[in-house]
């Protein structure tokens, strides 16, 4: 891809991020709104669709239509929509629909551009701090309240002095718990409750580690892109591919990718 | 205590809390800053501590010292100061360390004022999001990043469709974390790792329960001042005063609380 065509995606992803934040933004900690609007979309599970989750993929579908019309997209809300390019954009309007409710500034705007290889570019945007994300074609850095700066994972450290971070504490099934607790239980500290922001810690070289299991396509294609711009390692829980999502590792570097993989890969 | 005085106290809370907004910021995510100026506080636990705390409750000691010099103080970093008015300022210059130092926005600087009650007035402020939340004296509001709102705790709902949050899974003691499971298990929502934050969200009405042990009294008395001037509840496991720290419940309304206590007073 020559460098024309990258800059024209990347001018598109913050187009769709920019689009994406009003609409994320305008039922957020509005208590009364979001009952409206929230709907039990999974049959005896909780797993709340807002409205607002709805209106930010229909606001970047719609630039897509207009500004990427040959490419595919496979979006969180409303599934796929072929292309010509074998290019494809991933969206995750809101990733963390239950910290979004609890109102907690960390779930995010997961927006990536993927070929058949996996993600090549990609954003996390957070639309109450102001603070995006980004990695791909050359690129890896935050914009955020502080202004501009370089991601970049954290050097290796042994497992005994890593951060860990995961969403749940029973992380997937009882075999992914345990194999989730065998690495918590060697690291320095664990965290919980971060979803997609805690990929966007390892890419801004603040934790080593995150694990997680049960994903979808939607909720990893952007967080590897700024990982691995960043200089990390995402793969399954066997060293294999993570973009279909499933069981995730993404590690600061190679070395502490390593370690936890050794605990993880039996499973 | 009559207007004049109240407001001469609102007034210097936010001037602590701009004086530690650039001390806590100026090494957050400053990672080898971090690592060098973190120490292991309590032998043999990881606690870290560092150089931004001392610094941040230092700027803020000064100021009491010119401002307030007839107040005690209590502070996490630098202890009691004593005082002649009756009145002490709680001082957390950053509650949730862990959560600063992995990188979070979810630390947050604690401020109150208490006299031998417990807390009358209280600032939770976040930094990086710049966020404020205050409660006593007839006010209640957040100032952040959308501009200024009133806080207000949420209407009663029954536990079952109630969102927990505590910091770690693990609570506290073994009989803490069980009786913690008692509720988190009969509500629809449990969230983790959100420190001082969690109890901001519930004086938001975001969350209905917080649930805590082993806290310090620096750790509760700004989220009990702006819990209760939301309209919220706040108390010991046994439905006593909370300001003295140890087991927390912070409850949105009375409803919750009361449903919540008849879960916990066993442990």
């Amino acid at each position: 891809m020559d460098a024309n065509e990258s800059d024209g995606i990347i001018r598109c992803a913050h187009a769709l991020a920019d689009a994406a934040r009003p609409e994320t933004l305008r039922l957020f900690r509005q208590a009364a709104a979001l009952e409206a609007g929230a709907a039990n979309k999974a049959a005896g599970g909780f797993d709340p669709v807002t409205e607002a989750d709805r209106a930010a993929e229909k606001a970047m579908r719609d630039i897509l239509a207009r500004l990427r019309p040959q490419d595919a997209i496979l979006g969180e809300e409303f599934g796929n929509t072929p292309g010509t390019s074998g290019l494809t954009w991933v969206l995750d309007p809101i990733d963390g629909t239950r910290g979004y409710i609890a109102g907690t500034p960390t779930w995010g705007v997961l927006i990536a551009l993927s070929d058949e290889t996996g993600p090549l570019y990609g954003i996390i945007d957070q639309p109450y701090t102001r603070e995006r994300f980004e990695g791909g074609f050359g690129r890896a850095q935050l914009s955020g309240p502080l202004g501009e700066t370089a991601l970049r994972c954290r050097p290796p450290r042994p497992l005994s002095e890593a951060l860990v971070m995961t969403t749940f504490p029973e992380v997937g099934i009882e075999a992914e718990r345990r194999a989730f607790e065998a690495v918590s239980a060697q690291a320095r500290l664990t965290r919980y409750g971060m979803d997609c922001y805690a990929y966007a810690l390892v890419a801004a070289g603040q934790v080593d580690l995150v694990i997680e299991a049960g994903l979808q396509p939607y909720d990893v294609a952007a967080p590897i892109a700024v990982v691995q711009a960043a200089g990390g390692v995402v793969t399954d829980w066997q060293g294999g591919p993570a973009h279909g999502g499933g069981r995730i590792l993404a590690a600061a570097n190679p070395a502490i990718h390593a370690e936890a993989l050794a605990l993880l890969s039996g499973a």
